[in-house]
């Protein structure tokens, strides 16, 4: 078998199923390398992979074997393998993840965040693996629709996009958030799920998004949603 | 054994570590059955416990089997059983969630809710299990913070609240969250993950959660917490 089970450190993953095939052809094309199909595949989205694939010079391969290997658990009918590839960030607004750990979380900030307009994401090392084929999967697609790079540290972020407002969101943090008026182009800046933002964060321009005391913290991906649709909501 | 693994039709359930376990004697000891530690339970948290457990007039019991049969795979000390309860709604703001089907998201969205000052949470049937031990662990606790009751349908619960403005939220509305008033007691409507609430929700005050074309629809948990904030957010 030309493909085995993900690991990081390969230099292809895959989209497993349909709609998150359909999103790399659609928009990462030039970084596939085979799309596979069940032979129980069939129907009115077989045809319409059929011809994109098709446009793209390329054929669907028809084996079972390999959803055995890369799917084994799961109701998958498509596989779609592709190369790994970076990105560059636009000068826009920009989500800064520092030290993400989790993969899901990852997949659904990234789609919340191309939901609300912010295309361009900064991950902090170290981090969770971005193509780990958990984190595609909950993007539901929006992995191959942003723009995200990877950083040693935020030093080096910060310094590349020195014209960028910089809003760290903290628990320790004094400004609330609907008090917060943000200054395009703007940088949100997250902690890892655990352990948040050091302390020296709280040099630029902290947000905290105020809760009760009767829960320690929001979940990190509700955290990003919020901070996400106000600051984005009169484009909307 | 006396306990067996989680099954719906059980009349109880179970918090699962030692953080879960504290929420449940401190909020709902009225409904504890029994603590189990771990042998190799130990330190300060340990003895806090035992201290709380005194208190209700309870001893610990020491025992590892339990734990290989409720919490095999996971690295869990303590396990907290507690009888099945049933709550009353207070006449507050209320969130409403029309046949939720994951655990997870039912969990966390318990958290967020009680994070910013919603309390009671008034499910429609069919949904999935509240008593799961996967709900408890995602709400991190919430579960035992919050009122939650279920009702057969919505016209039950609407009977029963019709003082309550209703915002249900849908992808037809036309208004805006950031341009909708809420006036108080409200009630935040939401739909199944997969299907959303039924258009004659229309009929109500109806809000949407403006998002770019590129997504489908926003993750259930974070469409909840950003309705919550919004509707909350000069509480907190």
């Amino acid at each position: 078998m030309k493909y085995e089970k993900y690991k990081k450190d390969l230099d292809y993953s895959y989209a497993l199923g349909i709609t998150l095939t359909f999103e790399l052809l659609i928009n990462k094309s030039q970084y596939l390398q085979d799309v596979y199909f069940h032979s129980s595949f069939n129907g009115e989205a077989k045809e319409k992979m059929e011809k994109i694939l098709k446009s793209l010079g390329k054929e669907p391969i028809i084996s079972d074997k390999i959803f055995n290997i890369l799917a084994s658990k799961e109701n998958v009918y498509v596989i779609g393998i592709f190369k790994k590839f970076t990105l560059k960030l636009q000068n826009n607004n920009h989500l800064v993840l520092v030290n993400p750990a989790n993969a899901g979380n990852l997949g659904t900030i990234m789609r919340t965040s191309l939901g609300f307009g912010i295309k361009d994401i900064a991950i902090i090392k170290p981090c969770v693996d971005v193509f780990d084929p958990k984190t595609i999967r909950a993007s539901m697609g929006a992995v191959f629709n942003i723009n995200f790079k990877l950083y040693d540290s935020f030093e080096d972020y910060k310094q590349q996009y020195n014209n960028h407002h910089l809003y760290p969101f903290m628990l320790k943090a004094k400004t609330k958030l609907h008090q917060t008026t943000f200054s395009k182009p703007f940088s949100l800046i997250f902690g890892n799920e655990a352990t948040g933002l050091p302390d020296n964060f709280l040099n630029y321009h902290s947000v905290i998004i105020a809760h009760s005391k009767e829960i320690d913290s929001l979940n990190i991906t509700n955290a990003v949603s919020i901070a996400i649709y106000e600051a984005t909501k009169n484009i909307y």
